[in-house]
């Protein structure tokens, strides 16, 4: 149900021709209230698209009314012609939608190749598509819209008592934090304001999609958004509806890393006995990063020498003669050495799991990254994107 | 020539058994004087390998009359034993040879699979063959024993007016700073003392081994020493000395590069424009290990939108809208939006080279790094290294 299962919104997905291919590229979501509250969280990356720039403007008034979202181009390095072309595109739904619809409170998204200018003469038009094409029942069609070299279209809900967080996203390379890279349309019927939007969304993904990391990169577009529509009445309490907010960004994470470009592998790496929550995710990244250790896994051998060698690059609290790792559950390092029999290691099911237990404290994380493999490298030599 | 260019200098390299298929896997470098001063640097990460532990304590002495360096085995990861290991190996050596020879100024070396205990019944022996085989032709014996995957054995020599700097190096993988993972031995027959060789040898290493980065993983075992004999009887000034230290590391830094697993191409990356050289270098290793954009060099897509989505990630001065990046001279970047016609573009060649302006200051910086291919996964998945 995506985006349109929570009351009050309305969804569209056409192709309206920015990819060549013809497959769909252009998503609407509009809110249609009573209550227009939003809020956002995006890329730290300070190479930002034009939509980008554009959608922190317009989440600065805590307003959204609607949300185009195109893949098939990022609009990112375009200069000043690709911010106009945002702008434009903003101003073409605002007047497609008519009524009380202002620019200024739209939200534009991007995804595809950097560095190349969008086909507007495609794109205005897809608008009015879209916009024609709106339905409560268009969540699905929206979050196929999105997708690039995504395999499957990514949705969640979750919710409790007559209220609901339903969402979309898109992503399968160029997954790394700060957010991981994204386009993400969360919606709920609660009726909240934006500052408990705000709060709930950044507790939600700051355990979530900031710690999937499949392959290091991160992106210019990055772009979660939350929109309340208020149309179920109901005020949940802050600590539900946080919760469900959670649920929804915890499951389309773990969806972005199981469809991540030629990954064979979700890697689990939890990093537990860490000094501070900040080591334990410094420990976690970069385990994540260690491209040998991603072959390893590939590989299905359990070359726990190169997780040693990157906890070892961090400024992390932990003495070396004290690590321990488990692989799937079997502890093959203990105290920095050799521990029990790597043979007793079993890899060959998809997700593997590495617990790093640094020996210094009682703090902990999880992160979610892939497997580096031929097929990573075929996706992403042989053809731009 | 090798370790064995400059006067004074004995070497061997023999097969004592180390490695299952029977290639040669032990080197020594003997220092015959009359001097026997040195200097050398490590491996930066904090999980180190027990003759880097042992070889620091070596060096702080600033004398070594023999360094013994073992491919095979990293002897990383072991704990004590490990570390005893690495003490009797010394030991051995210092008896084997006899006369002045004591432990304390035996450097060890090592490098192989982290995790493993050494055969020691097969080193011990081995370095009584090799003191045996030690002959002032060693040098190129002693460069091939301590090749891993290394398709090729690397050696360099520099000098004038009666002096000479030789050296020799091993490392394929895992190369990334502080220090490129590796093993290098450099002689010279200067007569300098130990604070001189320390100078000329962290001034060589710091625009060299540390700014090769093929795959952005860290080594638990990099060693770099640096021996002198004084048996030219020359003392040359600094500065001709340094530089043709910095020409050696130099030479032999480019040759890691070119053996790297797997590549398919060597990438120069020059920042230019930098505001310091701090953030020349950062900006140069964001872009050096961007798995993405090192899978579109492979495919010789000039993808300048993930060169400028790496420098985004840095905290390097510059400003977005100013940005420029050539790709083999064509600048396909400009002021942060598209620039020259890609198509412009040849990346037929091994060699690859990016240029990245920051257009915030004059200072700059190289970084040297490969590509990513699936023969890289391959030879780092298929088995344990």
């Amino acid at each position: 149900m995506s985006v349109t299962a929570a009351q009050g919104f309305t969804a569209a997905g056409i192709a309206a021709g920015i990819k060549a291919n013809g497959n769909p590229d252009l998503a609407l979501v509009v809110n249609n209230g009573p209550r227009l509250a939003a809020a956002g969280v995006f890329t730290s990356n300070r190479v930002k698209a034009a939509p980008v720039r554009w959608s922190e403007q317009v989440l600065r008034g805590g307003t959204v009314s609607a949300v185009v979202l195109n893949s098939g181009g990022a609009n990112a390095c375009t200069g000043p012609k690709g911010f106009q072309d945002t702008h434009a595109t903003a101003e073409k739904v605002a007047s497609v939608l008519g009524g009380e619809h202002n620019a200024g409170e739209i939200a534009v998204a991007s995804t595809g190749l950097i560095g190349v200018l969008l086909p507007m003469d495609k794109l205005l038009p897809g608008v009015e598509t879209a916009a024609a094409a709106l339905s409560a029942d268009g969540g699905e069609a929206a979050a196929i819209a999105i997708k690039t070299t995504d395999t499957v279209h990514k949705t969640a809900t979750a919710g409790q008592d007559g209220w609901t967080v339903g969402g979309m996203a898109k992503g399968a390379g160029m997954l790394a934090p700060g957010l991981a890279t994204m386009l993400v349309v969360l919606t709920t019927d609660a009726d909240l304001d934006a500052a408990t939007l705000d709060k709930a969304l950044r507790d939600a993904t700051r355990t979530t999609f900031d710690r999937v990391d499949s392959d290091g990169c991160m992106s210019t577009n990055d772009t979660v958004l939350l929109l309340a529509s208020g149309a179920s009445g109901q005020v949940p309490a802050y600590e539900d509806f946080a919760a469900a907010v959670r649920a929804v960004c915890d499951d389309l994470a773990r969806q972005l890393i199981g469809d991540a470009e030629g990954a064979s592998k979700d890697i689990r790496i939890e990093v537990i006995g860490a000094a501070s929550e900040d080591d334990a995710v410094e420990v976690g990244r970069s385990i994540a990063r260690n491209n040998l250790l991603k072959c390893a896994i590939h590989g299905e051998d359990p070359n726990w020498g190169r997780v040693l060698s990157a906890i070892g690059t961090t400024k992390a609290a932990f003495d070396p003669d004290r690590l321990n790792v488990a692989i799937n559950g079997v502890w093959v390092c203990k105290n920095g050495s050799v521990g029990e029999d790597r043979d007793l290691v079993s890899m060959k099911g998809r997700e593997v799991h590495i617990t790093a237990d640094l020996a210094g404290g009682t703090e902990s994380a999880v992160i979610w990254a892939n497997d580096l493999t031929a097929e990573y490298v075929h996706e992403n030599s042989a053809y731009s994107s």
